[in-house]
């Protein structure tokens, strides 16, 4: 009964959406979309369903079909992008056309953009882009980023925000939006429970480590598994909040508990960082084929100055014997991609970068560069630390960017393991 | 008239696409979609028109509806994800009931698991995750990098591919795909011109630089704008290709020409390693608040080693005085973020990389750690060359990640000037 009081009690405040972006640029593979994730992780922070992203050309036709149906079936319809001041930004006139309405110079949108305008030390000219012409009966929207300002309108109980494309300001506007219309949905939140494991591919858990498992949990809520670089997020959305230690004991008595490197949706960068604070460690890198990626990934976070000191990034053999001290013979006999390599680079990067733990990555990531020996694929993972030093060759399939980021996932791996020894 | 017989020669073989993503994991924000843009960029290279993309829940109806109205009005629909191996996998399942087929076992699938298992040194057993069952009438596509085939169907002469979700399994078959069915249409890439331009935004191109240039570009063909990060591309797709130079000497006497980069597609890195490498100059960076940003992306572009020799990532101010030799002095007076501090960098990394040039960054990427008069969004850019040295300072708004890519982005740029300087 517990169920049926708590879940509807959180359910019904909350909306379904449906999200629209718009542009070419998006078709024809010139950029990223970065909004859809944005506005899902949102969403999930929330507690808000986000029922369906759609991405669409600056056309008007395909714009009219899609927001219709959009519109007919969810409380939210969000766009991005066509606010611009080009000719290809079509987003206020074909919104105007839905609606029937005309777009007409806005008091209060030309009184934000003078306030956005500002902001940047510049001036506000409406000629120039007309940002101050909105739909009628429509409201503008406050952009803290950029110039161009969002709208929002509302038909009924239905409503519309149409916002900029460029992820910055997409991302600060939906945000505001949701911190405006948020109710106490905190609890929303643990009812998600994410076992993050590694080192074990799918089929495997669910097939011969634990057949049952999947069934087991099902008892409790929805169960889901998402395969990530070298790891699986085995994850069970509960129905009952109070159900939470049950599920959480049946998993840790459960043959995956030896794989779970991480209970909760945090990333590996950030339970790095979070060990490494914990323990007073400092850390590093040296990195050959993964470029700059491990450090990179982990300033990422913020907090991170705390306990990364830093990183060399030695692609050519110059640099892993000049500011990393690996010996030229080792190069010779062993080559760049070794143990021997990989063990002298890290702990060449924790005696100079003056760190507790070093990792180092040195391999092959292709296409080019690969021998019969020493595929494209083969990586050397070193590490060194008041424990000693140690490395290991690992072999992975894929192109440049997935093998980048699998040697670098790898090497954040060993890290982790490391802080947890000390 | 040229116009009437080239675009139609070219188009008339062409597919009109739509895509699909399935999995809830799109649209609770835990992972990053990236097959829309691959499929997009492909489309585009091999001259498909790709519609539309969707994004879509593990949701039977949802995809009954999605998929109806897509594969209604293109010659190809393409799914991602819901191939694998658990019960949150459904897409052969809705992809058999729409079309009203029952699953069974394929005796071709069956070998192509088999010969996909042998190749990563592993069993395959049907009864763990039944990938040989497929629905009656459709064809299994082997899959060159992970385990799951895709799916493939005919009906009349609309396709259907349901490929799997992992983005290298995906990109990598639906490649062999798109080169199984393509034509002779290399000429389609000429006709897609872009201009790379830097340091104006966008709204001052078209409405102060060259008011009248964008309808004079309209004469031939479509005209896009698309700001990225610091800098603006405009593209026109032009209708004939006999006017491609007379288009690229419009733009080129026009005023625009003193902001323009590149004239192509290809991303910075991929301009800088080939004009490094046709000077035969080496390059490096020392990466404070850019994190190893600068050395990662330069690292994702194959044959980068020949140019690049590698990266001090110094977060810590004791890697900066030890490893790139910046003068304590320097940093208790004009502190780390400086133009003073920058410069002391470059030099360190030029010296101890042994490059020909070096780029330095140091800022405040933030949330914290910005003061009245450095806010968080400052940095300072340092270059060393044969040319001397120097170094400025900059600011942008943004949160943490735009913020180290606008740092990274103004970085690179420095370099691609300098690059050009010698």
């Amino acid at each position: 009964m517990k169920l049926k009081l708590i879940y509807p009690f959180y359910r019904k405040k909350l909306m379904k959406i449906q999200f629209i972006s718009i542009g070419n640029e998006l078709l024809n593979g010139k950029i990223q979309d970065l909004n859809t994730k944005a506005l899902a992780s949102l969403c999930h922070e929330y507690g808000h369903t986000l029922l369906k992203s759609q991405t669409i050309p600056d056309n008007e036709e395909i714009f009219h079909e899609t927001f219709e149906s959009a519109f007919k079936s969810s409380d939210l319809v969000i766009t991005s992008g066509g606010l611009g001041p080009t000719k290809d930004d079509l987003t206020k006139l074909m919104l105007s056309k839905f609606f029937n309405k005309k777009i007409i110079p806005s008091k209060k949108a030309y009184l934000i953009c003078e306030k956005q305008y500002k902001r940047m030390d510049r001036e506000f000219d409406p000629k120039k882009n007309h940002y101050d012409e909105i739909p009628e009966g429509f409201e503008a929207l406050y952009n803290e980023v950029g110039f161009a300002p969002g709208l929002s309108y509302k038909e009924d109980s239905k409503k519309v925000i149409a916002l900029p494309g460029v992820p910055s300001e997409f991302k600060a506007m939906i945000k505001s939006f949701f911190e405006k219309t948020a109710s106490e949905n905190d609890l929303l939140k643990e009812m998600h429970l994410t076992f993050r494991t590694w080192r074990i591919p799918e089929e495997k858990i669910f097939f011969e480590l634990c057949p049952d498992l999947w069934e087991k949990l099902e008892a409790y809520g929805e169960v889901s598994s998402l395969p990530h670089v070298l790891g699986v997020d085995v994850g069970v959305k509960i129905k009952d909040i109070s159900q939470k230690d049950e599920v959480n004991s049946l998993i840790l008595n459960s043959p995956l508990k030896d794989y779970i490197w991480h209970i909760g949706r945090e990333r590996l960068e950030e339970v790095i960082i979070l060990e490494a604070s914990k323990r007073n460690l400092s850390f590093g890198f040296s990195e050959s084929c993964t470029g700059g990626l491990n450090a990179s990934r982990i300033t990422d976070i913020s907090g991170s100055s705390a306990v990364f000191y830093g990183s060399i990034v030695s692609y050519a053999n110059e640099v892993k014997m000049n500011s990393l001290g690996v010996k030229e013979e080792t190069l010779k006999n062993f080559g760049a991609v070794s143990e021997e390599t990989a063990r002298e680079m890290a702990i060449g990067a924790q005696k100079n970068l003056h760190v507790d733990i070093a990792v180092s990555t040195t391999g092959i990531a292709g296409p080019n560069g690969g021998s019969v020996e020493k595929p494209v694929g083969t990586v050397g993972i070193g590490v060194s630390s008041s424990h000693g030093s140690s490395s290991k060759m690992y072999y992975y399939k894929g192109d440049r960017e997935a093998l980048k980021l699998r040697f670098s996932q790898m090497a954040l791996y060993t890290l982790l393991e490391e802080i947890r020894k000390i």
